[in-house]
């Protein structure tokens, strides 16, 4: 599995050109992409999604960037599920608002993945991470626990001091339900990507992918 | 205007009933209604919608409640203006984001306001408060600016620990824009209220209209 996540990571940093801005995403795909880029010798500013990743690229000795400044000519980020249309979710690991925020922002956004990760519909495998206000995060469960078939607290809290209610089940309309869960009161942001996707590189066992 | 205020906040407390829920917004507007409904003699539970509101119905001896176990029969609450087809703006006191959990969800949703804060069109007087992400929020104020005449950030920390952008600029398209600005990543919620909005009650020198 390592191996398919290195591959795709190693086709996605053939996108990163001298000089740019790139906005790094968190988890174990994205690692190797640091990784790779930090042996290359560009001269890049990273825009890191997480303290995880910021942390990574500094021991790697690449030169950071905020976000409130700058604009990220490509963003690389992983996913938990990716179905044939380029929809996403993410936030497995609880980082999906800063992502997002990053990723949306992109002029170009690709997403790297294992096989694994393909999917028919979203929610099939994996639940979708909302991160709600601490307030009235019992009513907005109530509220989500009528749109999905199981909805439960993570024992975590996020970066900015928020909770994650983790819906499951599947998702056939992936960008209206996106549309539609940021006008929940109380949600401040769901792990539904249904835009801004440019391509996805899957780490295959017959080698890489893009669609 | 505190006895237009008063007038309009006696006529909605005509519409709350023994046993009822009651939400309890924020503000001049809203310390009239619960003056009035302490002096009656129901039996009433209130959600407040702030602190304030809080200590000020618990001063009042009445029975509180919280928006994560009950669902109010009817809230009461005020607005920074009014269009002429019930949409709203709210948050000049930085509540917004509570007031709109708690109004949204009632199955009855009445606003009071002195004829002072009725407008043609939305952002004729006010500016709109946005709730962003400290983390980003410089982002987030210049996509902003793209849409509004002029973005500040005000000099204030939300109950939920998020900031305050004030957007300036008239507002055509109130239900649109309130769908668009929570689909911005960063922003927690924003301040047009397009839904839900039961009645209007509007005190006036000539007396008190409803619509």
């Amino acid at each position: 599995m390592e191996e398919l996540k290195k591959r795709a990571a190693e086709r996605a940093c053939k996108y990163i050109k001298d000089g740019m801005i790139v906005g790094m995403g968190t988890g174990s795909t994205v690692k190797h992409a640091i990784d790779i880029l930090s042996k290359r010798k560009l001269r890049v500013v990273v825009i890191p999604t997480s303290v995880e990743t910021e942390d990574r690229c500094r021991e790697a000795g690449m030169e950071l960037g905020s976000i409130n400044e700058l604009i990220p000519d490509i963003a690389i980020d992983g996913a938990d599920e990716v179905d044939p249309e380029k929809n996403l979710t993410k936030g497995g690991g609880g980082a999906l608002t800063r992502e997002k925020i990053i990723d949306y922002r992109a002029k170009k956004f690709v997403v790297i993945v294992d096989e694994s990760k393909l999917v028919k519909h979203l929610g099939e495998k994996h639940p979708l991470p909302v991160e709600v206000l601490p307030f009235a995060y019992e009513r907005v469960r109530k509220e989500l626990a009528e749109i999905f078939e199981k909805v439960e607290k993570r024992d975590f809290v996020t970066d900015q001091g928020n909770y994650i209610l983790d819906c499951y089940g599947k998702i056939t309309n992936p960008h209206e339900m996106e549309l539609m869960l940021n006008n929940i009161p109380g949600v401040v942001e769901n792990g539904l990507f249904t835009r801004n996707v440019w391509k996805v590189v899957v780490g295959a066992k017959k080698g890489v992918k893009t669609f």
